[in-house]
Parts: C-alpha cells; structure tokens; sequence
C-alpha cells in the first residue's frame, strides 16, 4: 500500500484533506505530522489516527527528528500543508513566519534528497506572493513577476524558489501551488471570512450587538472553497507536471465590505460596519484576483462550489461552535 | 562617539572593511560580531580588537544572544558581512546556506525594529540573484527581474525582499547591495580565483604540477577588488538611498579559462588546464556581468583597480602564506 505524508494534518486543510482521501482515495496509508494533535470538530478522524498509529507529533524545525521520521515512514507522496499562513501575524512576527514557512519546507525538501529523492512533493504557495498588481494585470496568471509585500509573502516566495531549485537542480519530484484565500467550515477565526460569519452568528444567537468588525473593508480577494482546494491538491500532487507552479483560485473578487452586505442580505440581519484601525497592515494589496485556466486546461479542475454555498456551510459550523461554547461556558 | 557593528567581521570582507574604517574613518567605534576570533593573515588588527573589548563572539542563529549584544551595544550603523557565501557550499548543504545567509539577516533587522529601529543597515547581497540571463540583458542592472538558480541565490534574493519589507513596512533605515564576485588578498581558496592564484604560486615555488584544476573554465563572471567593493560599502552605509539596491562590480566579464591564460602570460608560467567534473554545479549561470552606472551616478563611485593590480596582490598574498605554510610543516 502506498503512503502519503500530509505535514500539519491538525489544521484546517489538514482536516478536509484526511477527510477527502478517506472518502475518495483510501488505497492510501494516510500518516500525519503536526506540532498537536488532530482536533478536528468538522470532520470525522479516521480511526488509524485516533489510535496515533500514524499520527507522528513533531516540530519540523526540528530537523534531526523529521529526517529519522520520513526514513521511517518512506512515503510515496508528502503533501506539505503544514505553514504559518496568517499575514497579520507575519506582520507581527516575522521570524517566526520564515522559520514555520520556509526553514520547515526546505527541512521536508532537504530530508527527501538525502532520502532516495523519489517522493513526489506538493508545495503549498500563496497568491499573496504576487503582491502589488495592477488592474491590468487582472485576473493573475502564473507568468506573473512576484513581488511580496509582507513577511509571510516572502518567506512563500522563498519557498517556491527552493522548491524549483530542488526540481532543477537535484531532479526532486516536486510541484507548487499558489494557493488563493481559502474559506469553509473548520477554518479559525483568524481569517476573515470566518471572523465575519462567526460574528454574524453571535450576532443572530443574540451574544453580540449588530456590528461586524473588520480591518481594511476595500482590499479585494479571491475566496476559494476549502472542498475544491482539497480536490486541486490531490490532482496535483498526483496529476501536477514536475517543476511547474498552479494557481488555486475561484477567478472571482469580492471586497471585505462585499461579504458584510453579502451576509446581510443571505441573513436578513442588518448591521454596521466597524473598521478596526489597529488591523490595519503596514502594506496591503488592494486586490487579488487569480486566473486558474492553467490547471483547467491541464487537469480539468475548476471551482464547483459557490461563494454564497460557502458561507452557508461557515454559518452552519460557527452556529454549532457558538452554541458549543455558550453551553461549555454557562 | 558614534558606533558601527560590523557582522561577519573575521572574514575576508571583514578584515580589509576594518583596514579602512581604521585608515579612513576611525571617527566611529567599531564593534565586531562573529562566530569566531578574526585571524587575519591580511590586515593588522585594531588594538581595540585584539584586546577584545569591542569583539563579540556570537553564532547570529542565536537570536536571543543577538538582541541583548545589539541592545547593549546600541550601534549607530550595521554592516551585515556574516554570511555563507560561497555558491557550491550552498548545493552541498542547503539547509546550512539559508540559515546562515537568510536567517541570520532576518535575526539582526528584527532585532533593530524591536530596538529602536534607528540604526541604519547595510544588507549585502550577491550578483547570483539575477540568475541566468541572456546576452542581450548584459551587463545587468538592478531593474532586471531576478530569478535565482542555486540555493545561495535563493536565500540572498529573500534577505533582499525582507529587506525591503522592513524598510518600507517597518520604516527601517536601510540599504541593500548585488555584490558581484570579489577577489583580493586574504580570501580563501574557496573562492575560485583565490583558488587558481594559490594554484600559481604552487607551481611557481615547484612544488604542483603545471597543472591548474578548475570547475567549469567557460562561465563568465564580473570581478570587482575587495578595496573597492569595501569603498562602495562605506559609501552606501552613509549615503545610499533607504529602500535601494545597488550593483557594485567591475563591468567586465572574464571566463575562468581566461583568468588562468592571463596568470600564466602575467607569470611567465606555462600550464595545463584540468577541469574537474566533480566541481561542476547541477545549474550553473554561464555568464554574469553588472552595470555600476546607479551607484556611480548617484554616489560617484566606480571600480579602481583593474583585475592584474588584483591578481598581483592576491600573487603576493598566497606566495607569503604557502611559504609559511611549508616552514610551519617542514
């Protein structure tokens, strides 16, 4: 039986991968590694995980201990989802950001090489390494020169580039993804697509006033469903040309505010918009919109799932979470 | 007095800066970081170094240590020499290579934006940033898209763009270099024309073969003299532009093969030329040549020393050090 390696298994994508593979691929042995512990509460976690079978908790900075892991494990497959992907916090901590970004990738890419160098490897990037663009160049193809514009941009950007260098240079089976702003269910409320449906739902649930806070209300980006991400990722790692980079991307754009009034109306509830100045990045692009014709036309993916089906599925689980906590806490 | 950190200060570049800040500018305190004791065969050491008051034995990777050297020290200016700069090190051992070239730099620029952001850096980067380039974009200026093609130049080009990050989203006060290759006295035979020169003076005092080992002979590479790469530091320390990026280099392309025509005719010495295949790199730029026109239009500085007055200095340099090396082993 073949194995595949998903690095940072306890997060979010880590969660809809274990469950999409489960699902539709379990000639697969699925082994994880992450800092803690799988706690999903929006996906079941297959047995062989519970019993910490194939769980392995591990630090990828630390290199001694990964290097011993993957000899042991020998993948056949090693989906690297594990990342510190939050912009904000890169702002705020921007050592940590490159170490949990780029230091663990190339500690995983490294231990490969010096392995048999035969696991094929998907590198998950991010749109944010396009940077600054102008309305030109919308929607962003892969062609684009990259210019990152905060911490987190670069330590992606530099990740890219040691995933080509180690394509070209030492023949490693790796491919990348430029990965567009994620939403579903599961995802924290550190992203703003999930800090707005979670405070729609405080609000509907009577626990908050009817004023949804955000940070900068006019950025434009591209929201891209978790259950289509994860359906990208499994072609691409397995379907994906070795070397080449991949938009993931719903080809659409909608401004923060967009999403408020979006909500709004889905909800019949009406609210202010507060604009949080201390949220308020030192750089921020103004829009982010990608083109995904390049995986359409090579691997025949395209986003199925709507924006609004989306935020459906977002309310849903905050609703039950709210309420979760509401009795924890009472 | 005003103060001036000098990291990497037991290098090759290290030493010959402390010559001439000592020479030309001991109106400022100079204050060395690294890992370990300068041992320079080139310079005299500066008393204050050799009693080791303003030498701090430090690893840069040791954040916690650097922050409380930089807090103590509080220095006005910051020249990032510490690096691991040599290109084929970098395929050998990658993760190394980043640590030591990105990591380090990312340790000292958070280090003055939680300080007090005041002092102002100088970042140092290297031509291997640009990649490989058609003949029609020589010789290269900074505008040039980069597209960087060993691990080396992938760690430079992400200590540039957090460089930028943090002068632009963090208001450092800093300024970047593209350093093309040096040469001069005092650097090691890591270094290839450091290499062939020591090969000279080998088979000059008898004791090699009229056989001169090299990589491969065909790549061109721009050599620039470390007393000028050191002039054009000082200039940029004081004067460049917040937020730039400068080229320094010669403006002049020379395949390897020729270097080692131009020794023997300079010489008198006839030689074989072996190239060893075990040095020849996985991607490797055929040729690198820069444009000094910004540096020299804004700040009014250009190469001095042409590359014979380099090879003479480096001649005598390694003729002293092998004959000292014999009489230590005879």
């Amino acid at each position: 039986m073949k194995k595949i390696l998903i690095t940072g298994i306890s997060g979010f994508v880590g969660g809809h991968f274990v469950k999409y593979m489960s699902t539709h691929h379990n000639d697969l042995e699925i082994h994880g590694i992450s800092r803690s512990e799988p706690a999903w509460d929006f996906v079941d976690i297959p047995r062989q995980l519970i019993n910490g079978r194939y769980f392995h908790k591990a630090d990828l900075n630390d290199i001694t201990k990964i290097k011993s892991l993957i000899h042991e494990i020998q993948p056949d497959y090693i989906i690297h989802l594990a990342a510190q992907s939050s912009v904000s916090e890169s702002w705020k901590t921007p050592v940590l950001s490159f170490l949990n970004n780029t230091n663990i990738f190339l500690n995983i890419i490294d231990t490969v090489r010096l392995n048999d160098n035969s696991a094929r490897v998907l590198s998950i990037g991010s749109s944010e390494q396009y940077g600054i663009v102008s309305e030109n160049d919308l929607p962003i193809s892969e062609g684009r020169v990259q210019c990152p514009e905060n911490p987190y941009a670069v330590a992606r950007v530099a990740q890219e580039q040691l995933a080509r260098i180690y394509a070209k240079g030492y023949d490693l089976n790796i491919c990348c993804t430029r990965s567009f702003n994620h939403c579903g269910p599961g995802q924290t409320d550190r992203f703003v697509v999930s800090a707005i449906v979670k405070q729609f739902v405080k609000v509907a649930q009577g626990i908050q006033k009817p004023i949804i806070n955000i940070g900068n209300g006019t950025i434009v980006r591209d929201f891209v469903d978790v259950h289509d991400v994860i359906e990208a990722y499994y072609l691409l790692l397995t379907k994906g040309k070795k070397g080449e980079v991949y938009n993931i991307c719903s080809g659409q754009g909608l401004t923060i505010k967009e999403i408020v009034v979006l909500l709004s109306e889905l909800l019949n509830i009406h609210v202010d918009i507060h604009e949080d100045q201390s949220k308020i990045r030192p750089i921020d692009n103004p829009q982010i919109i990608g083109s995904y014709k390049k995986i359409q036309y090579e691997l025949g993916w395209e986003p199925r799932t709507s924006f609004v089906q989306s935020l459906h599925s977002m309310y849903q689980y905050w609703d039950g979470r709210v309420r979760a906590e509401l009795k924890t806490y009472s």
